[in-house]
């Protein structure tokens, strides 16, 4: 991973790629698996959004810190593996193999392997859309992404990094990856 | 397109894609191009953000109603169009030869052509997050997909209707297609 400008960090989220929360509260680290993010602005901000069914959610509401990791194609089996296991009674860390490192700056548990960039976030306090809609508000503090697939400020996804592009939910556990780089042709006045 | 169970309509924007907004106010008709939305809830509830630099935001604060449609790959160079220029000084709808029908709810008007789907809204009065982060939030009332590209309450891709498939913005103008659909295989324990 390289680390990334604060003023590039909205583009990672921007295509809409399925996430990885990583949370630690009293100690004990914990990782979902959401698809319902959103750019909030480009400094950057974000919004993403759980709820109290979810146990990061105690997670987030006490330590108000999270990281952000936006998997793989490569590590799907996890990814779906994370989303269908709850952290009240496993330690998805130790289950799945998955190794945490520490973030940059809040030292929030964090996940490199497999993903192809990460954003260490602290939440604003927004108690309003927290409590009414389990939507979290969050600041980057830090953020770096995988030079093979993210470059130049931007996603790269060529025919040769396959393996490295992002995961969008399509429903009932189908997944499309992110391919097939277009660009617009500019258009004549009808 | 056919109608869709609202129960159902949170899919369509959960994987992530570019989306056109609609709106009326004053009797005049706009479209934006954005991706910056989220699924809220399955009821279901998007959040969006746009911006008081966006003219079709004064409608919306306004009118307080929207369509959002789903564009796909052939829409390309009209969704970047729409996306490059302001309805402040610009017919959007003569410009670029789209037709207007009307939403079945609300009469708002709505994108069919080159789109996948989409959804007629009314704005929920959340004035905070309007004015501080630009974000409006909304229910769906109606939606619809075409049956060629979702069918059975989920996203279909697949290499024969490769055309109707969602655009994900990359950045600087680059989009990818969501495609090559897959799914996970069950872990065991580690």
């Amino acid at each position: 991973m390289r680390q990334l400008k604060l003023s590039k960090a909205f583009t990672l989220i921007e295509p809409g790629p399925v996430v990885l929360v990583t949370t630690c509260a009293a100690g004990r680290a914990n990782v979902m698996t959401i698809s319902w993010t959103m750019v909030l602005d480009f400094t950057p901000l974000f919004a993403f959004t759980t709820g109290p069914w979810n146990h990061s959610f105690a997670a987030l509401e006490q330590q108000r810190e999270c990281v952000i990791a936006i998997p793989t194609v490569d590590l799907l089996d996890t990814v779906v593996g994370i989303g269908t296991c709850s952290g009240r009674d496993t330690d998805k860390f130790a289950r799945f193999g998955i190794a945490a490192l520490a973030g940059p700056v809040l030292g929030v548990p964090l996940i490199e392997a497999g993903c192809a960039a990460w954003m260490e976030c602290r939440l604003i306090p927004e108690r309003h859309t927290e409590d009414a809609y389990d939507t979290c508000f969050a600041e980057v503090v830090a953020a770096a992404a995988d030079p093979a697939v993210f470059a130049d400020g931007r996603w790269d996804f060529r025919a040769d990094n396959a393996a490295l592009h992002t995961l969008h939910h399509l429903g009932a556990g189908n997944f499309a990856r992110a391919s097939d780089v277009i660009r617009a042709q500019p258009l004549q006045a009808a």
